[in-house]
């Protein structure tokens, strides 16, 4: 399972003694080939941590043959030093594996504005390269784990080929172009100028359509490497169907074990002029704090959603819009529908479905409500 | 004080029962004249209640003689029944004045998608009517309350002419335009067409500048009416003075008193290429969650802040940014500044200062913390 379900992949997590917990904190993932070829999506925060800087760099090699990821310290706002802490991480794991600096990417997770301590990291480099196995994947998955309470994995596999992946992300989950830490790898054969395509394709719909908190990290970012290993040459929309099942796999896991969520919402807008407008209606809506809350008290509260839908630039008419809580069509035409008390919201899941009556187009956007455990996490822990 | 401060003003509150409660829930200030000059603000949201629908076409006459605010209902995503019943309440309230309906603005706050119980509203105007009187401002200020918890009023007194105002409003504060309800008068003999003018500078650094929890109002209205009743001229920069004056003094008493909050937070941004710039930081970072958590936990986390400052399109370098959480610099230069622990958070007031290097412009966003009893608020209660 996991990112060495695929052929080609080696993998390993262990503490390095970043967390004060003493739990696993540094993970890698090595590819050993026959190829190498990478693609890589980044956070669009115009503040970057230096492992983004850094990684943002090799991709544009089209290869990565390792991939460092630390939890315990997001090595952001850290400055020239901070980026040198990353530069000298990637150094110290080609080294030891006997390849190029340029050919590591590196990530990082953890509190913005810390350096990292890199004597911890470099002693450790030495025991996670002798620690890499084919089966080392699960325990890389639990290294990259920050408030998650459950490591996430997923994978696919066909015939003769196969995909894997591992993610981690609790909190600041809003991504404007990739999403928290996403390693995913594949043993296809693949041509190396497909795979960036195939996986911003597969992202847009996946990890940018997940938000669970409105806050867009500085460390945002989703790999996928291809070994080439399993010798079979894959269908281009075989392999981002299987891709995109993959990430969206990841997607709902990420949300699912959001920071204190109480409910999973899955927001639907239809009738939209295009899937940028259900997408905007979608996120605004996802980003309402008071309608957050209101599902959290089980609240099937359709005004919130008007209020938050008004503020929005779709292609609507006011009087036009209906809402639905759980199949129930609790607003129609703009006004007052079936009764609120028709309303069940006990159990985790929620749906939320909107039509714009404005088009044919659709979307769907994945939140989670705001509970007295987001906040409590969120003001009590430094992350 | 409040409304009824400026001569040529009367004012009134009573229950009308609207309220479960059994509190004021009806309001009334009428301008005796002899001018009756008007400017109106409304919420910039798509999705508009009723009574705003109706106060915009009245406001098109550039004069107001009444305006009637409820509590206790919304009368927001109500359909044409919901506009009938905002044009009958005016309708009412002109017959018991002998003035015109068009001269009625309406105002209407509480739960959005129910209708107004009518009947009550309407066995209300007459009491209303004659409880009018020339000291009724408090009266009418209690009257519009919701989830306040203190009414709020302002006024400003000078040789021979005075303003006063009342406001409401304790969530759903973020105006895109105007904000909450807001109703300002004033005795000074105002030209009639400069009145908008004013109305629209001062609110554009006061209601415009405070955001609690980044939810916008289907309801938000602010009224400035005039009588001229001081028979006194008063200079076109002396006026607008001190009408933003009246209009900051309401806007920081409604984030004082937002929601839940624990703390107020004044977030300054300076050296920002333009005012527009200073506002959209300041307004974002207002925005963020997971900041707003850090306060009420007394963190000051400045990573967060800088995260949210990420995602703006203003000018800025990420390695030239400084801030500083009351007074003390725990980031410059993009980077680890002074320690952390030498911020004390444990005052309700909070002040982040915010550098960005750029240029000489400066705007200051109000905004409060995210805690327990925002969630509990707004989980627990339709509103």
């Amino acid at each position: 399972m996991t990112t060495t379900t695929p052929k080609g992949f080696r993998a390993a997590g262990l503490s390095a003694g970043l967390k004060p917990s003493g739990k696993d904190d540094l993970a890698l993932v090595v590819n050993d080939g026959p190829t190498y070829a990478a693609a890589g999506l980044f956070t669009s925060n115009r503040v970057k941590a230096a492992p983004v800087l850094w990684s943002e760099q090799v991709l544009r090699t089209g290869t990565v043959q390792a991939v460092i990821l630390n939890s315990g310290g997001a090595n952001a706002c850290t400055g020239p030093d901070g980026f040198a802490d990353t530069h000298r991480t990637a150094e110290a794991v080609a080294a030891a594996l006997d390849i190029g600096a340029v050919d590591v990417a590196v990530c990082s997770t953890g509190l913005i504005g810390e350096r990292l301590p890199m004597d911890k990291i470099s002693g450790a480099i030495s025991p996670l390269v002798n620690a890499l196995s084919a089966d080392g994947g699960a325990d890389a998955a639990r290294a990259i784990m920050t408030t998650d309470t459950v490591p996430k994995t997923a994978d696919y596999e066909a015939d003769g080929w196969s995909i894997g992946g591992m993610a981690k992300g609790a909190g600041m989950l809003a991504p404007g172009l990739a999403t928290m830490l996403v390693v995913i790898t594949t043993d296809a054969v693949m041509d190396p100028a497909a795979l960036g395509d195939h996986l911003a394709r597969a992202c847009s719909v996946s990890f940018e359509r997940i938000d669970s908190d409105g806050c867009m990290s500085t460390n945002d970012t989703v790999l996928l490497l291809s070994s080439g290993a399993s010798g079979t040459a894959v269908d281009d929309d075989e392999f981002e169907a299987a891709l995109t099942g993959v990430c969206l796999d990841l997607a709902r896991q990420l949300i699912d074990d959001a920071e204190g969520a109480a409910h999973t919402i899955a927001i639907t807008t239809r009738g939209a002029a295009s899937t940028a407008d259900a997408v905007e209606v979608g996120r605004t809506v996802a980003r309402s704090n008071l309608l957050k809350c209101a599902v959290f008290g089980r609240d099937p509260n359709w005004g919130r959603v008007l209020a938050a839908i008004g503020t929005t630039a779709a292609a609507f008419e006011p009087d036009r819009l209906d809402v639905a809580f759980n199949g129930v069509r609790v607003c129609r035409a703009g006004g007052i529908g079936e009764p609120r008390s028709l309303v069940d919201l006990s159990s985790r899941a929620v749906r939320i479905e909107i039509d714009l009556h404005a088009g044919a187009a659709e979307a769907t956007i994945w939140t989670n409500d705001l509970t007295y455990d987001y906040v409590k996490e969120n003001a009590e822990y430094s992350t």
